[in-house]
């Protein structure tokens, strides 16, 4: 049976991904020699990763504007570790918008003065502080663009002269930004842009080696760098299976023509979760994320009665995230209209039903 | 045509692990669903790292000794750092045997004194040293069994009163041992155990909690413990892939059935490296290892000559690290006694040849 997978990362990539990585686990590049079991001093390899680092910068607008792009392990949450190691000196200003940005200000605080400028905390993350005051002596400002678990999204983000780090692991390659306006991006690949086990990180080279505390080389972004993100062995197959869903998005006509699509899905979830009465939304309005759209159910006892529909129509992965309940579908770049239009179909056969 | 993959790592897996890990990128579990796009918190997926955990322990003997197993991320590499973030309050002792041993030693002086014990870089790591003391106040002893760029492995490992942590990237499963001596094991998957991307950590709870620092979350044992090896996203197909290695390695019979194969692989080739004149060892008779076989050609003219006829053999990997150069033949477990004999054959026919 057809799946529609909303699961919220790893999540669903393009179908001719899969098609292609499950090959190369045979037969990669023609070689015949599976790409697992290749060296990753190979030329091949060599030029996947290449190419990895060259399609994030081109995708993202930011090739010949000083910037570099690495595959790292570890996860986003190594970032939360690696950005204060290699950036904060004496004080880091930090928007807290949700569970991730809250680990990230853990972590970053054994280093330096930590200065929340806002918290929604106030209201359980259900939307985006704005107006906040960023310390213009701040080494960086940090935020989240996409909250993944309460289904909050940046939609404008502040003028600062502080450098500016952003957790885009849930949106990155979703929608049209100027991403020239932030000195470091990092994103776990699963989500938009692969399978768990790498993660995009892409720095503006000037704003490195400032601190004066020494770097243990694995967390030292300098380190990465001077060795063409393969200072040690990379995640060969994760890197592998990111350029090629990069490849895809490329041929797809690149973030433009994606965000179109994406803008689609969701125009299409949340209308649906505002007119039917059986649904609610759990974010303010304006801050709704175009890639993990929350709500409830307003009459509790119809989840078993939905939950039963949503699996006879093979959906999967809408639970919401197990610190919140309710419900959540992704709806990531390689997520087809189509499933979205099952989704809705099932929300609407629930309310004849009801 | 049939490789004979001799890369030093990433290497050659099991066919039957290629076949099943390229099926479960369509559809892992019969769920129609690819293991590339399932939720890591999923049932299948926790059920993949448990059984990854258990296998591991399983084959290393150490069920019900006080030990855990975790997959994390960021390489063998990453654990030179953890390793001492985590163990090294005042002093640590180091056994030099090469590169990786070097890199580990440069990790861990961020953090404490370091006392190396002894050292092979007199005679270019081709030898083991031995006779050395451990002082009995060090916080540790770290050694690496297998010196996958000058091809010395330790037999007999020191005793000591001290935990013993031992990076067994390049060794793990190849060989019994009793590996209740050791406190700390760690190893980079990507050579007896599983593509690149997952780093095995077997670690006897007892010695943690010691240091008085605070450790960053991602890099504290206890807390990866704390959470099952799923404190963040793991690296989900290199974990797979790892716990199909393991299985089948189980169904092999375990170390002691692969153990025989391995000695088998090693004496045929070693028995060659001495007994053709085109041919010699690099390194001290009584520390060779059985993993990794480096060699030179007597007669440099006859490299083209060589590389040309073993491409025609479909060898592949077959090249001494960037570092060291010559010739070096990786035997993983994976690799059949088929292709040792094939290398042999080569050699053989040069000999003939000249
Ligand atoms: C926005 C955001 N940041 C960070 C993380 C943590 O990523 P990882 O599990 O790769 O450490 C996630 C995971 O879902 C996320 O959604
Ligand atoms: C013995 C040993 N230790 C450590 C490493 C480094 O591993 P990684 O590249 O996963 O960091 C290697 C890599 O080949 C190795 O052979
Ligand atoms: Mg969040
Ligand atoms: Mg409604
Ligand atoms: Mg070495
Ligand atoms: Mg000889």
């Amino acid at each position: 049976m057809k799946k529609h997978n909303f699961s919220a990362g790893p999540c669903i990539l393009p179908q001719e991904v899969f098609q292609k990585a499950s090959e190369a686990v045979l037969n990669f590049n023609n070689d015949h020699l599976s790409i697992l079991e290749i060296s990753h001093r190979s030329k091949p390899f060599v030029d996947v990763m290449e190419k990895a680092r060259s399609l994030a910068l081109e995708l993202l607008g930011l090739e010949g504007k000083g910037y570099k792009a690495l595959f790292l392990q570890g996860g986003a949450s190594m970032q939360f570790l690696m950005t204060a190691y290699n950036l904060l000196e004496n004080k880091a200003a930090y928007l807290n918008t949700g569970t991730w940005s809250d680990k990230a200000i853990k972590e970053a605080k054994l280093f330096g003065e930590l200065v929340e400028v806002a918290s929604s905390k106030d209201k359980n993350f259900t939307y985006i502080p704005k107006g906040y005051n960023i310390p213009t002596d701040a080494d960086y400002f940090h935020c989240t663009s996409n909250n993944t678990i309460f289904g909050t999204q940046i939609k404008h983000f502040p003028e600062t002269e502080v450098p500016m780090v952003c957790d885009m692991s849930s949106d990155i390659f979703s929608r049209q930004l100027d991403f020239s306006k932030f000195d470091l991006i990092y994103a776990g690949a699963q989500k938009n842009m692969g399978p768990a086990g790498t993660t995009l990180v892409v720095v503006k080279e000037e704003i490195l080696g400032k601190v004066s505390r020494t770097i243990p080389s694995m967390l030292d972004y300098k380190v990465h760098l001077g060795k063409d993100s393969m200072f040690n062995t990379p995640a060969v197959f994760p890197v592998y299976v990111s350029m090629l869903t990069l490849e895809w998005l490329k041929n797809f006509g690149g973030i433009a023509a994606i965000e179109k699509i994406n803008e689609q899905k969701s125009t299409l979830l949340y209308n649906e979760v505002d007119r039917n009465p059986l649904f609610a939304g759990v974010v303010a309005t304006e801050d709704r994320s175009h890639m993990n759209t929350t709500f409830t159910l307003t009459n509790d006892s119809l989840s078993e009665t939905f939950d039963a529909m949503c699996k006879e129509a093979g959906i999967n992965g809408l639970n919401g995230h197990r610190s919140v309940g309710g419900y959540r579908a992704s709806m990531y770049n390689a997520l087809p209209v189509e499933s979205v239009q099952v989704l809705v179909a099932v929300m609407q056969a629930l309310e004849k039903k009801a």
